[in-house]
């Protein structure tokens, strides 16, 4: 069975461990009984931990129950970049393995509720934990946004970034974040009405902004050219640059001169909102899951 | 001139500080000049404080830069139960002596922004402190939805029930509410999407409720009674049963009787979205400023 899981962007900034948004890089798995493991992947992350540690691996063992499988994994989204890499690869793997419930086997197991919704689920949404499960819910997303990505070539892991933030935080802080996510909420669903202050944070941009010193820099740099807001991307270090569709070249344009300025080695992309979330073929058949230039990744 | 503003029910569980929505009960408030101050109040709140000291008062003063008003408010808010009593009377003060932002005098000089948002808007608002100023949003609200109000016959202070309040919470408390407050926003705009956790909340509720010991035990009874989501109205102690419209009457039935259980005097009042707002009635003429049963108020 094979199924394509969309990249994500957590966080934007207010939306701490609830809010991510689905954009069009995809993760394919392609799970078939076998007489052993195989485990081959392609594409961003290739020839890393080709091996039952791959999580592509371990999700399918843990869904299908057996180790005799042939698990091919392409992906076109960078790894340890804040872009929900594994979280889009554990709800393809589970769903290419016969999971009933992908998004509760990648949320167990690779821990990000927010992202894995959202590869899940598509398009913009929050992730809520109650009872143990996960809640995901879509909220509405002016689909002429796009995304301008300056995504650096070092990776930063989600555990560091997480180690630098405070366990307590001012009741003013949070309730700073609660009117903020309102404000983002708002300019997503209707882009005329996000205002740059949206993407402002206190719980856990700016604690984390020691581990990548540039972004502040980095993120002006695409305010000025016209992004209506900006923000982390997940954990970091990718950031983000929301456009309206006319704004998005210019922001591009910056980014690209910003990021040359630093003197970081980096790519930027621009992503759109991807509003299908998960899509599994059964039988192998199904065009559905092809995208322009997949198993071609850049 | 004449001014009617809704009153309002802020925080709704996780929204703390940020959302309030906008309810059919009035305050109006006329300003006309006068040799002197003249303060007159009827219905909710009338007698208390009628000098220069009413809060009517110190806002049209503020505003009209003189004394010399003749000040006529009409209010259905009960005072100081949490239903934004106070900020629906500085909006509609505000608006009748002559302010061009009405918000902002209100927000200066009551200091509860998320409900006088609610009350100048209308509907469901969020509300943000940027640069100094108030920043409202209007967000979707399924107008079919309908707030079964427990609105106890003794007040409590805003001061008070802030005082009780921790001044730090930890960041996972932060991120709950964020979560919380995605799937109530969800919630509003469509109701069959609004789950009973919506209005979980970790920053004021539970800190309050020795405030108000019975509080947890006339939620839960609307709950049962069909309640699609129950929570605290602003500071309390008014408690909100979020209904569907079909379900209301049976919410209604069921907290007269908690009610009457717990042995507190009070009254429930089944309240409905305002999506007006504030209207203002520059030449006297508008009828628009009528309700039903404006001016005698139950």
């Amino acid at each position: 069975m094979r199924a394509r899981a969309p990249a994500s962007a957590a966080n934007l900034g207010p939306g701490f461990d609830t809010l991510a948004v689905a954009v069009d890089r995809y993760v394919e798995v392609e799970v078939e009984p076998a007489s052993k493991l195989i485990v081959r992947s392609e594409g961003e992350g290739a020839g890393t931990a080709d091996d039952p540690f791959h999580l592509a691996a371990r999700v399918a063992i843990d869904v299908a129950g057996t180790e005799r499988l042939s698990i091919t994994v392409r992906s076109q989204v960078p790894v340890a970049r804040g872009l929900g890499s594994s979280a889009a690869l554990a709800v393809a793997a589970a769903a290419a393995a016969g999971a009933k419930d992908p998004l509760a086997v990648a949320a167990r197991t690779d821990g990000h509720a927010d992202n894995a919704a959202a590869s899940t689920v598509g398009g913009l949404v929050a992730a809520a934990r109650i009872h143990g499960g996960i809640h995901a819910v879509r909220l509405p997303l002016d689909i002429s946004l796009a995304f301008v990505a300056i995504v650096p070539s070092v990776g930063l892991s989600t555990a560091r970034a997480r180690q630098v933030l405070p366990n307590e935080v001012s009741r003013d802080s949070a309730a700073f974040n609660l009117s903020r996510l309102a404000l983002l909420l708002a300019g997503l669903a209707d882009s005329r009405l996000l205002v740059p202050e949206a993407t402002e944070d206190r719980l856990h941009q700016d604690y984390r902004s020691p581990l990548f010193p540039a972004a502040p820099k980095l993120m002006s740099s695409m305010s000025q050219a016209g992004a209506l807001a900006v923000c982390w991307s997940g954990a970091g270090p990718t950031l983000l640059g929301i456009c309206a569709g006319s704004e998005t070249s210019a922001v591009e344009a910056a980014a690209t001169v910003a990021l040359a300025d630093t003197g970081l080695a980096g790519d930027v992309l621009v992503l759109h909102p991807d509003m299908h979330g998960l899509l599994v073929d059964r039988d192998g058949s199904s065009p559905g899951l092809d995208v322009d230039g997949f198993g071609a990744p850049a």
